[in-house]
């Protein structure tokens, strides 16, 4: 098996050869015509391609269902997918599971570029796994174009976890517009919970609005920091903290240990200063080691103590349901929005109108008047 | 003159009666027949209403480049208005009016109830005159629902500042969502400026979104704060310190003065923490006293070394031109949005699909799937 090519934790349907990327983009009936075409160029040492069964929607709800993983990634390709047929199929299996999802606890985690995330995960789901769980981990990375997710690219550091019969690992949906990205990692995540996963972590890469996405789809979330408050936390995102369950200081250990208490401490003193993201529960700092694994067990005593306590004070199902019909109202608004910044007729007129407003010849209400006449008309 | 009936600094047009407050929200037609009808009843010392008449484009736009502050009223009372005619007219003057817009310095203020915003804006009002500006002085609280605005709840507080000509301050324009609120103001404020004034102040009573819709229509944004940091700042909203150009610790007096100093080097010390709101700026506290006007000096000081620098680097129009055309595409999807949830099938149908998804017995994305299907098909 040549590992390069044919990493494990690379979904079944996307591992065949290096062009795997624009695959994904295209969809899963030229994923598979092109797997096809292009098998012939693959080493001798991957197995043949064999033409790929068309599922149905109850072969797609039985694999889901028994865990298959392979089916399991092929409905996440649907649901990833651009295409129109694809999403209907996509949505018939959704709802034939939707009884199977939600029960999983849902987890965000971000962190700026280099604060350790992957090893994190690596470290933490390893650890929740052997404590008997089943882990998915997902990305949400608006910026990866094709697959150069966060995931994929330190997929080194996931190494043993992407090995692991008892972890899925999936990479970002490819590029698009946030509120693209975002349905189709929710709809992942629910098919993740249909297959039977326990725990799904979300991570992010803390690109633009990413984080407010991930917070809006988790139960808990954690940022992931380094050692040395100060000029580093400089480097977090505007209002990312207050977004957060939970700050993790990373990489406390060896020589590193006391700096990394006395950032959580600094942490700790901010947070005093911040009001909590979630409702009756007191955001604190922790430390932790991926290499030690000191502070993991604590934290996971953390985040049941946050899922209890808000089951029981109802915080957890309130914000469940507030996310749901957020999404759904979040959706139309975007489903607006590019049927209208996306009409043609529109994109050829706005570059003029937005000229016009900042040469000062018209004014903001002026422009909204004239494009939305433009609009009105050119769906006559 | 009975000042409990018409405060000198009440907009012209609405200051007839206690029934002002629905005048202005049914706009200036139904406003003139209600100052007709109700003229009757008023007492003696107010001087009779006079059948005012019908202005032009062309009245408007002298009106207001010469300043006259009682046709200034009635042009923003135009621009609040919800009625076609009022909105179409008030978008001619301001048209018209546009060259001479943008001038003026924009400055957002913004604090938790009670950490004296008004006597604030009194005194750093009047400082402001006494050096030769025009001041006015807006109000955006999407809350206000007739004309309980903070301003005018606080006219005590501001009692020579109203009193002053060359002083103009108008509440918020009466509830409604916060994007047509928002929208009002900003074009007040550019009516402002057309008549003259050079600071436009833009207060904000920090409900919901409001800050961060001020912020996005000036180009300094303050947040007043009470002394003490600590549990005091659990008051002060997610990510508005993020928002901030300065935070300014006012009633830094008498007994207060120590523990002002304390919270200024507090609140310094958290802006360490935090990315400043503009670019190449960085964002420091202050602390000032309305009562001894200490540090107002230091702060207008501030606020024009802002100006400047943000002038000489080009972060300042930048600045501005990227509010414009947020604002336009802010306000599209604003029209969209209200298209979509006020059609009456929508809300007829929405209830029902929410409940089916909070029933787990939809997803998120088959709701949308139907509800667009049934926007489509109001259309037609």
């Amino acid at each position: 098996m040549t590992d390069t090519y044919r990493p494990d934790w690379v979904p079944e349907d996307a591992k065949k050869d290096d062009t795997y990327a624009c695959h994904v983009m295209k969809g899963v009936k030229e994923m598979h015509d092109g797997l096809l075409s292009s098998s012939a160029h693959l080493a001798p040492s991957v197995r043949p391609v064999q033409r790929r069964k068309k599922l149905t929607v109850a072969d797609y709800v039985r694999g889901i269902e028994q865990g298959d993983r392979v089916i399991l990634s092929r409905a996440i390709t649907l649901v990833e997918s651009n295409n129109k047929d694809h999403f209907k199929l996509a949505q018939q299996v959704l709802q034939a599971v939707l009884p199977r999802t939600g029960k999983a606890l849902r987890i965000g985690i971000t962190g700026v570029p280099g604060a350790g995330k992957s090893t994190f995960i690596e470290a933490f789901g390893n650890m929740l796994i052997e404590a008997g769980y089943k882990v998915a981990v997902l990305a949400v990375d608006p910026t990866s174009q094709v697959t150069k997710g966060s995931i994929l690219g330190d997929k080194t550091r996931m190494e043993t976890l992407t090995k692991h019969p008892e972890a899925y690992i999936r990479p970002s949906p490819a590029g698009g517009t946030l509120g693209g990205v975002a349905r189709k990692s929710r709809e992942t995540m629910l098919l993740c919970e249909a297959a039977g996963y326990d725990i799904i972590l979300v991570e992010t890469v803390g690109v633009g609005q990413s984080e407010v996405t991930v917070r809006s789809m988790v139960d808990f979330f954690m940022l992931i920091v380094l050692t040395g408050a100060g000029d580093e936390l400089q480097g977090i995102k505007k209002g990312v903290m207050e977004l957060a369950d939970a700050i993790v200081v990373n990489k406390a250990d060896g020589d590193n240990l006391k700096r990394a208490l006395i950032a959580r401490s600094d942490y700790d003193r901010m947070l005093h200063y911040i009001r909590p993201a979630t409702e009756k529960w007191k955001t604190q700092a922790y430390t932790c080691s991926a290499v030690t694994k000191d502070g993991l067990d604590e934290l996971w005593d953390v985040i049941q103590e946050f899922a209890e306590q808000g089951k029981e004070n109802g915080v957890f199902l309130k914000r469940r349901q507030e996310q749901s019909l957020r999404w759904v109202r979040d959706m139309i608004d975007e489903h607006l929005h590019n049927l209208f910044f996306n009409n043609v007729v529109i994109q050829g007129r706005m570059g003029e109108v937005e000229a016009a407003v900042l040469d000062g010849e018209m004014s903001e209400s002026q422009a909204v008047e004239e494009l939305i006449g433009v609009f009105d008309k050119s769906l006559k």
